[in-house]
């Protein structure tokens, strides 16, 4: 699979999220409540879809139906953007910008943006409810992703990045807060869609390695890119883990460190899908295109 | 059924989602995360359990395991429990207090209840996802929880709330903001309690109407005991609607009219369960208990 090939598909992937989104939004958050619109507003403003992405490629990968696959991507994808909102509020990193924007509690207000998060989980799990899948593949899904996102998973992440802006992170702090916080969810992708395709344990295996091996270059990537990339580019301010004092990959092992370990978790990733041959190229076209982003 | 044998019964509820709600915070909130100790500060600290008890008595009207239906009952309570912590938030009602103790974010901080409740929102799901009931069921049971909980059920009535407290209300919006804010996840128990059992329309029908009669007499009586009630018997503080101003049924009809609505409703839910016979005892007596409760 050449770049272009890999840039079209990825597109192709995005782009059918991004129409399951408006359809769901449509059935599930009617635009008369406010909070639907202030749901909306973040929810279709954007990103790169990589977890969406993840959902669709691995149930390809599997074998899978991919127009039916799209809908647990635009549930992942509502619940990944419920956690951003959450996130930025006063209460945890009050962060005013998002993806170039005025975050959704700037631009609503702090309860409309608490509440259009709480819509936007709700919403995702009543999308996996019904999806149009087996219902043994939509509890499986569901619970997959409840796991993911819960209190043993992304949340339990947040409390931890929350914890360590006042105390100092050792190596192994910082590899457990990330691959609670950001590592729960890209996981929960591969496994959401090993679920839309009903896929056997031979697959799930190295897809769950490869996703937990990207979590970790994904966010060592983002560490590095807060030191070296500029607000512009990034869409929101760069610098602001130095401002707030906090641990990163690059306060541990400086900029060549960082780089040098985001290298070897590809080459995990990597090798995870060795067993899997031609079909994963998609994965590892998408593996390097994390690890040398700009953005 | 007279009354002993009524609380009995209700009692025996209780106790059994009690004890479920124990079993399933050590499976999916683990007390070394902080945000699970403080979704279990506010699950476990007692309340009513009316949802659950619905859950309960509507499974085993229509002959369902009401074992089984416990983890349904359950996650109600977990998804009642995360609303209240949210509504307590500053931003939104900005509440120290509930059932007589600290709330959530006065316990601990804002940042923790925010994702304790984020917790317990996505745990309700999880319980019903591996809940040991047909998939069928789960699914069905999923949607319909998050359906009466979303953005078209609770969370809207939530923003209503929060929007009446600087406009005045008129009477249809005062019922459109209930049955959306108490009323979803009233009528999701006797929903959640019909799929337990995989109960035919001919039951849900009446047990629908039941849910959506008594749910207002619920809130009509919460509006009167504001007034009428003391704070110690309420564990929360009385005539805060008087003092923020809010509309309430006491406001648009008095307390003799607000009564007389609470007992028009509770005619009404009567009414409903007619069709059903003796078997429907438990139900009559919880709507009269609803009625005349003084806390």
């Amino acid at each position: 699979m050449d770049n272009d090939a890999y840039l079209d598909k990825y597109r192709s992937y995005v782009r059918l999220t991004e129409e399951r989104l408006l359809t769901l939004c449509d059935r599930y958050l009617p635009e008369q409540a406010e909070i639907s619109r202030a749901a909306r507003y973040s929810l279709l403003g954007g990103g790169k879809r990589v977890r969406a992405v993840l959902v669709l490629s691995s149930c390809e990968l599997a074998g899978g139906d991919v127009d039916a696959a799209a809908d647990y991507a635009a549930a992942l994808e509502m619940l990944h953007c419920y956690s951003l909102i959450h996130d930025d509020l006063p209460c945890m990193d009050n962060d005013d910008f998002r993806r170039g924007r005025p975050s959704c509690h700037r631009q609503y207000s702090e309860s409309t943006a608490l509440l259009a998060a709480d819509a936007l989980v709700t919403a995702a799990f009543e999308v996996i409810a019904n999806a149009p899948l087996s219902a043994d593949s939509r509890v499986r899904a569901a619970a997959a992703l409840a796991c993911g996102a819960g209190a043993r998973g992304m949340l339990y992440g947040q409390e931890l990045d929350k914890h360590f802006e006042h105390h100092r992170a050792d190596a192994e702090q910082l590899l457990s807060l990330h691959r609670h916080k950001t590592g729960a969810l890209i996981l929960a992708g591969v496994q959401l869609g090993c679920e839309a395709a009903e896929a056997p344990s031979m697959l799930r295996q190295p897809l769950e390695t490869y996703a937990r091996e990207i979590g970790l270059v994904f966010q060592i990537v983002d560490d590095i890119l807060d030191v070296t990339s500029s607000t512009e580019a990034l869409g929101k301010p760069v610098g602001s883990d130095a401002e707030n004092e906090k641990t990163t990959f690059v306060t541990l092992y400086e900029l060549d460190g960082a780089q040098a370990m985001a290298q070897q978790h590809n080459d995990a990733a990597l090798a995870a899908l060795e067993p899997l041959g031609e079909r994963a190229d998609f994965l590892r076209r998408m593996a390097e295109s994390l690890l040398v982003r700009n953005k």
